[in-house]
This record gives C-alpha cells, structure tokens and sequence, in this order.
C-alpha cells in the first residue's frame, strides 16, 4: 500500500485526492496548502491529515508526493521530494521557465529517483487507444498529425497574466501529445496567434486563438490548433493521417440523447470542460503511477518529457514573437 | 434502343420519364394521361408525343409502357399491354383487390410477356447495399428484421379514403422489403394501428400509426413500424439482426453540415420526402427493367413479388379489423 | 448517514457494495449471502461486517437494506426488513410468482415503508434524458415508443431453466421502461419469440429472440425487440415518436476512435455488458434511493412498478402460448 | 437557350457536357478537342458538333465557351472568347504563370466580359450551406479556417511534373474556398510540405504532403491541410469556429449502411473522387453561370478569384522554398 502525500489541495488536487483514496493500492495520508484550510477539509473527507509540505516531505513514512501546487514551486518540491527518497507525480508544466526545468532534470538524473508529470491525457482512454492502434501499425507510417484544442472559455485575465501563455499554460499540454504520438521531437516549430477572444487577453500580451506546425527531421508534419473559446464546450480531438488509413479520437459527449424535429437532429455536447472530460484519464494516470512505482518500472511520462514540451512551448513563443520559424535545438 | 410509352403524367411520371430520357438504351416516344394537358407538356419536355392510352398499347413501334396511371386501371392496362406484346414496368400497388391481382397475374403467367411491378425501394442504394451484404452472409443467419416507415406528414383524407388504407398503400412497399430481404413469405401477420395523427383519417376508417409483426415459418421475425407524420422529414430505415452481426441502412441526409453551439450539436434532417429519397432508386429501377427487357433476362421485380405484398396488405388490415394475427395462407 | 446491509454478495451486489459506499450520505454495514466466504470477501474489502440475513434485518441500527439475493426470496425478505423498519431496495424481478409479488405488494400497503424495485435503467442517463425532453414536451404527444435490448451472448440454458422466462427475466426491465416513458399501462399485450439463438433454448421452452407489441387505451402503440445474442455487444436503444419529433437515446461506446481504411470507417462496439452500460445508473438509482430515504419523499420506482412490469410479463408469456394477444386486466 | 462550345473533351470536360446538357436553359453545339476522335465522341453522344476552338470561338450562333483544355491554353482563350463577345466559364486554374495571369485579367477588365472561374467547391451543397450559415452569423465572428483536402492517390509523376506543383494544382481550390468562406485575402502565408507518399513525387521537386497557415490583417487565421493520398477516399471537409459555435462540413459517404460485428462498427468510405464528390457542385456550378448570363448579373467566382487564388498558391510555394512565412502583398 503506497502512502502518499498530497501537496496542495486546489481544483485539480481534488481530482487526484478522489483517484488516490480509490486505488486499491495506494492511500491518502497527508495534504497540505497554503490555505491551511482548504488543506484540512480535504484532509478530513478522506481520513487523512493536513500538514505542511516540509512535514509531509520529511516523513519517512511517507512513500510518494503528488505535487498540485502552484507552478513556480514544482521544480523545488521535485527537488525536495526526490532528494527525500520520495517518488513524485508532479502537476505540468515543470515550470515556467525551460532553464530551471533543466536544471531540475540534471538534479534528479543523479540520483534516478522517479518522477513523472502529469500529462494526463495520455491516459484518456480515447488517445491511448490512438497510440496503441499506431503501434500495431494499423494505419501504416504517420504522415500527418492534427491535434485540436478548444477550451470552452477563457480563464479570467488575471489569471492569463501569470500562466506563462498559452503555449506554456495550455498547448503544452498538446505539444506532449504529439511528442507521445509521433515518438520524436520536431525540428522546427512555426507559431500563428491572435487574440480575437478577448481583447483583455492581447493586452495582456497573450494570444487566445493560435495555429502551431511542427516539422520534423523526416517530413513528417504536425499542426496544432487551440482557442480559448469554443461556445459549445471542450472540444479535444486527434487526427492522424497515415500510408494505409486515418485515425480520429472524437469527443465524449454529455449524453447519448438524439432529438429530432422539424428544425434538424440535435445531439448533446461534448462534456463540459476537463475535469468532465479527463477523469477516467487522471484514474488510468494514477494507476500507471502506482504500477511504475511498485514494480519499479519505467515511468510512463517522465521528467524529460516534461522539459521536451516546455522547450517547443519556448519555440512556439519565439516563433510568434518573431514571426519565422523557428529551430527547437536552438531553444 | 427501347422505345417507351409512358402511361400517365402525374408526379411519379413525371420522374419516371427524366429516368427514360436519361437512359443511353431507352428513349420516351409516347406519354398518355386523363388529363391531355398533362400529357402534352410532359411529352413536349422530351420530344415525345401526347397519345391515348389505346394508342400508345397499339403502336408497335413501341417496345415497352411504363403504367403510372391511378390503381383502378393497373390489373386492365398491364393485361391488354402485354397482349399488345410489351414489356411493362407497372408502379405499385398491381390492384387494391387481391382477387382481381391475381386474376391478372394469372393472365400473364399464360404468355409469359415480361412485367416488372415498381418497388424501387429494392433498388435504393442503400438497402440494395444490404441486400447485397446479406447475401454474402456477412452477419450470418437473419433473424430479426426491422423496418421503419415514417412519411412527413399525412396525405389529405380525400386520397385516404381511395387509397385501399395505410396497408395496401404506404406499408406494401415495407412488405415488399420484407420479401426482398427475408427470401421468404411469413406465416402469419398481426397488425397493431391506430389513428393519432389526424382524427379525420380515423373518422374515415383508416390508421395512421402501426406496428406489424411477421413470424415465418422457421421462426424469424420481422416488425414493420409505419406513421404517416413525422415532424423532421422521411424516415426509411432497415434494420438486420444476425447471427452474427447487425446491419443497419440509415437515412439520406439534407446536406453534410454539422453545427455546434450552446444548444448543441445540430446536422441536417432526412431528405424530406420519397422524390427527394428514392431518385437514385427510380434511376437505377429503369436501368434494371432495361437490362431485363433488352437481355430477356428475368424481371428483378415480378408481379407475383406485387401479388404477395398486397396478400400481405390484406392480411394486415384482417388483423387489424379482427384484433387476432392471421395466417397469411388463409387470406 | 444511512446505515446499509446488503443482503447477497453476487456480482450485482459488488457493484451494489461499490455504490453504497462511495456515496457521502450512506455506509455499508454489513454483508450476508448463502455463501459465506463471499460475504466475508466484500464485507472485508469495504471495512463492513459479514452477517446472515437475520442478523441484518433484527439489527436495530442498521437503517435500510439492499436485497440482491436470488429471486425467490425477495418477497419474503422484502416483508422481513419492513417489518423490521428498514427501508427497502430490492433487485428486480419482485418475484417469479406474479400472486406472490402482489401478495408482498398488499403486506406492505398496510404499514407502508419505503421499498423500491431495482428497474436502473430508469437513471440511466440517456433514457433520464429522454424522460425529461418527453415530459417538457419536446416532441409533443408521444405515438410509437420502440425499444432495442439484445443481449452480447444467452446465459448459460442452466439458467435459462430457473430465471422465469425471457419476459419475466429480460423484458421485464423494457416493460418497466414502457411504462416509466408512456406513464400508462397497456391494454392488450401480443408477442412472437422464436428460439434461433440457441436450440438448447427453445428445447428448455423458452425463446432467445422475441416481438412484443403493446397498445395503450389512448391508441397508443409500443413495440419491444429481445434477443438473447447481439454479437457486436449489448444493444440498449429507446426511440419514441411523437407529434412534433423524436426523440432517440443510443448506446455508449467502448471508445471514441474511428479508423478510416480502404476497408471502410470503424468505430468502437457498445460497452459490452450491462455492467459496464449501467454503471452510472446504478450509482444513480442508489442516490435516488438515499435521497427518498433521507427526505422522506415518494420512491421514484415503487414496488407496485415492479409488480406491474411483472404482469405484463405474465400476459406476454400468455399471449405466447396462445398465439393471440392478452388483454392485460385478465392476467 | 444559351448556345455553348465546349473547349475540351478530356475526363472533366465529359462532366461538364452532361451538366451542359441537362440544364433546361442551354445546349451543347460544339466540342473541341486536340484529339479530334475525342471531340467527335462527345460530341455525337449529345447531338453536337465536333469542331476547332477557332471554328467555335469565330462562330456568332454561339453564346458561350466553356474551357476545358490544358492549363496553359486558359489565358490565350479566355482572351480569344471574351473579344469574340462570348460568355465564358474557364476550369481552374487560370494559369501556371501568375504574371499571364494577371495580364489576362487585365485584359478582360477593359471590356468587361462576363467570365467565370471553374472553383466548382463554391457550389458543392455542404460548402454552399455552411457559407449561407456563416453569412447568416450562425456561430457569430469567424476567427479560425480549417480545410482537410485528401485525394484518395496520387497522380502518375508525369503529371505532377507539369502540374505547377501542389500548391498550384491542388490547394489552389482550397486558397479559393478560403478566400469565399473568410471574405478576405491573408496577410501572410506560411507553408510546411513534404514528399512523404511517394519518393518520385519529391524527386521531381514537389511535395505530396503540406499544411499552409494563413494569417489575416484582422488576426484571424486558417489552416489548410493536403495530402495526395487517403487510402479511406476522398477527404473533403471544411471547419469554421467562430465566436458563438462551429461549423462543419463532412464528407458524403458512398452508401448510409452499417454493419456491427464483433469487429467493430463499419460505415462506407467517403464517395471515391471529385466526380463523385463534386457532381451535384457541378451541376449547380452550370447553373449559376447560366443565370448570370442570361441575367446579366455578377459572375458568382470572377477571374480575380482565380487570379488572388493563384497568387496564394506563388506566396505558398514561395514560403515553402525559403521556410519562412511571406506577405502576399509582395507577390
């Protein structure tokens, strides 16, 4: 039974709270935040206790952290946890910036401790179909990958201000899927983006609306697209093009309730944002966590994946404020 | 090249005869009709003449008649045409008597002229498409066959009350399916129906909403669903349970355009009502009455296929009067 | 916080087990079954004690009680805990005997506790959906309810023998669905079933495939396809039409990938079994059961529904052996 | 009756004489062809006359050319046509030289001929829907393109050796759907391609695989997909976000059957080609040039459409030479 510690206990650390008590193999035994009680409430609804991220970190009972804090503490408790002989899952990104991120890789590839970032769409169960039908080689070579992104509405601006971008913040998120997907790195990377979304966003200095083309070293080619607005819900799909055939992972929708009258057929929407969409995702990641570590095996998103996706992230950003192409050995 | 006299010029002819005309083995020689305007603007849209019925079943330069005249004078116009030495492709039903079907297919039996009776759903490229895959026994042994029938919307009660009834008239065709792709006769019909749609059609001894049910003699079971209103368009759905597998033929769609928006995800209706539908079906129904015709090969549709269905009609609405299923053998 | 016994320990009392304690306002306290190490097993897994069904009932502190045990105790262990002042949720069918369920119906008129029938396709949330559009008047006055429900693969014909009959195991569950959508019973009940599946079936007297068409006093019609095998999976669709549309609730898939190859356009199967399809209506339905519990409100599905879904299967299995339809006020 | 000279009897041309033919306000009085068995077979199949474009141009009975001949012939008899004072309606493209392409235009501003260019796309009924829905703010302010256009194989290399490449050749119907759809030329154009279909396609110096990214002076973007090989078929599909929803345009299928099996659930392929796919665009292309003509109104795609089309196609090609985006302006 693996003992975890939980460190935060924010929107998404509810999520993960649920998948850790629910696991048969692992328990919730600490949260903490720096609220302390948001930290406590959690705490409370699953038995476990609030403390702070050093007592959790030091206690040697404990045998991995889950880490949902904020961004620009990651690569420190990474650091912390693994140095405190702790397997860590922590949130993405790394962190905002790609030299830390880095720095923090070289730390942990001393002493080899696991850790994996939650790139948790890999575990959806739509896309992990995807990358095992690639596998078999159901549609021959890949030609052509197509990743479409739309969240249902923009975060508040205060919050676009300190995201690190919508590269960093949210197309991260699909930079790793084509990583997972095409099983290499690009070589360039060419960003598009506007801010048609809200005018708030732009002046932020940000984009709400961009299209990203990544070519790599074979002439394979992926493209990109994210909005931070689509009015009918979360729109999350992947499309691969291949020699023999084309693959598509389609939406889940609210319902399966058609209606048909005199003004068309009408079908639910797709569920409504992540949470909705990504559960049995953040599950399955748990899952394949608790396995890694038990049985001592590889973990199946690594630190360096998390690197790989913030350095096209830092490419893409390059990309627009240059408007040129740019190379990601170069970032 | 077959030369075609068409006998009647209401709507179903009028289609008939862009079909003839398109044909590169066919040309419209000759079009007759109750009203001789009619007859004379439909001829002149094709470079043919306006003649009697008597007339065009005279002229021997006429090698068949396509017999699109009101039901009455089915039976008395495919006898004297095939006296005459023509072929006939004659819309359905053959008769609203079943005595009077038979009668004339017993005529014809005697000399054996070809006469193909208009049951073009066999010829809609989807149900031929399932026909096909049946044959081919790609879901193994049929067992349960569905068929769905829902016009747009109700006929005036004026052509109700001539019509023979929602049996002989709307679900003949759905009979016909059933024959077509069950390769057999039920045994017995029990017939459900009522009159929701429209008060008046009741008022006027008819139904409009019912539910046939077919046994045959090795235990398959077919169930006809017919409604003379549906609010979002023509509803023509086949369905096939097998042993091991299911086939379903869907609707035709308006267009292909998919639109997603707070209220949901909305495509288009059906396409509204059977000239829309079964266009490509008249097409290919005259195609394969000419291929018959001009290689004397046996008719794809017969009027015997045209007796059966309306013995099945009959039976249905002996059921319905009488509240019990009957065997098809008694009608 | 409701104290629950679950009496039985199968497999749909583990999916029981897993509800009863994953929801905030109910425990499980208890487990028995005729078996006792399985008891044991799932009482150990959620923390509870493994007791017989007496125990359970005589313990005064124990609030409600889930009975799914095998079919012909449910009746008397049905009077057994509301005698003992526990609220009752009790797996369908109520019994194989309808004299019996109608008996079991009147003992508890008398001092009326709460019992509510197990009919979870009513949460379901597709066919919940399709309840709420029809009671908004979505597609106005409904006409033709069409219900679909195959099974993957038959039972073993062991059971086949000691479940009652295709109607009173498999359809019971659609005639409850007949009733929860067209709120009114039938008139009259026809049925035609076939044994294709499986000979050994139809050599046990009963049927693997089945038609069972219902018409209501208000004209009215529903039609209900079984079959005991649908190889691509368990086939759960609802169709109603209604004067101003339809409405159509389809099956959940396993997946949302499409593969597009020069073979054609695949997509995944329905989710296999009923376990997998009506999760989340079990983990409704035992909310639903709380919330009546807690609040002391009406049940949403009562035990004279259960009794009701029972004769109807009663008058199909009549109308089976007769080969006429059954006018359900003589059963 | 408009009198037309078909310039042309190859594969397209065929398409165009049925589409000449059938529409009740023209017919087809001459074909040309630099393979005079060619003309003469078309020609006599609809009661035409097989003649030179000189003899058709030079002929005062004839109202109106339609072009159909090689790439690099358009210009020279847009040209010879319109000074002959015929109407006329040119395939795409223009010409392979952008330079020729402009100086036709030029010369058909100063007498203002009436011509069109063959963007047939504009007519297909999906395409047509989705602008009418756009015009009508369906989904509010557009703000991102996407437009999918897989050919099912590529051409022999041969061809594409004379083809003027991808861009030229086949996304320029697509740069055309762009400019109809966003109502706006983009600033700057961005091309990523490759030759991943077919070694010979990228030894003759072309690419077979591209994704172009347009940028407009508003901000907003879109993003156009090629491929020369779909091995499901002929891949069509348009995408449109806007502020309130999204539109999509889907692919027509070869047939509405479904099979389920224990494999899967299988629907057609999209139809194969463009003559499958685009007959109806065709037909109501024919159309809409027939109206503008004996109207005298707009043409519906004018020359500088074809022109503006071509010029994207340049600033493509260009883009994919240097590997850095272009302004079209400077095109």
């Amino acid at each position: 039974m693996l003992k975890v510690g939980l460190l935060g206990a924010g929107r998404i650390a509810v999520v993960h709270a649920a998948a850790i008590s629910a696991h048969a193999g692992s328990t919730l035994a600490a949260v903490s935040d720096f609220i302390p009680e948001s930290a406590q409430k959690l705490a409370t609804a699953y038995g476990a206790q609030a403390r702070s991220n050093e007592e959790i970190i030091a206690d040697p009972s404990i045998d991995a952290v889950l880490i949902a804090t904020p961004t620009d503490t990651h690569s420190d408790l990474i650091e912390a946890a693994t140095e405190a002989g702790k397997a860590v899952l922590c949130e993405k990104p790394v962190d905002l910036s790609l030299d830390r991120a880095r720095s923090c890789a070289s730390a942990i590839a001393k002493h080899g401790m696991p850790v994996m970032v939650g790139f948790n769409r890999r575990f959806d169960p739509g896309f992990a179909a995807m990358k095992t039908a690639l596998e078999a080689g159901e549609i021959g070579k890949t030609e052509l990958l197509s990743i479409t992104s739309f969240d249902p509405a923009p975060p508040p601006v205060s919050y676009i201000k300190v995201s690190g971008g919508l590269f960093r913040d949210m197309m991260i998120h699909d930079f790793d899927m084509a990583n997972f997907l095409m099983r290499d790195l690009p070589e360039t990377i060419h960003a598009v983006g506007s801010s048609l979304v809200d005018p708030a966003i732009g002046a932020a200095g940000d984009v709400d609306t961009a299209v990203v083309t990544l070519r790599y070293g074979d002439g394979r080619i992926a493209v990109i697209r994210n909005s931070r607005r689509a009015a009918f819900g979360y729109d999350q799909r992947v499309e691969v093009l291949g020699a023999s055939g084309m693959l598509q992972a389609q939406n889940m929708l609210e319902n399966n309730l058609i209606k048909s009258t005199a003004e068309g057929v009408t079908g639910a929407k797709p569920v409504h944002f992540f949470l909705e969409r990504y559960m049995p995702a953040y599950t399955a990641e748990w899952a394949a966590f608790v396995s890694a570590v038990t049985e001592a095996s590889a973990m199946p998103v690594t630190l360096q994946d998390g690197v790989d996706a913030l350095a096209m992230a830092e490419a893409a950003q390059r990309s627009l404020d240059t408007g040129t192409p740019v190379d990601l050995k170069t970032v």
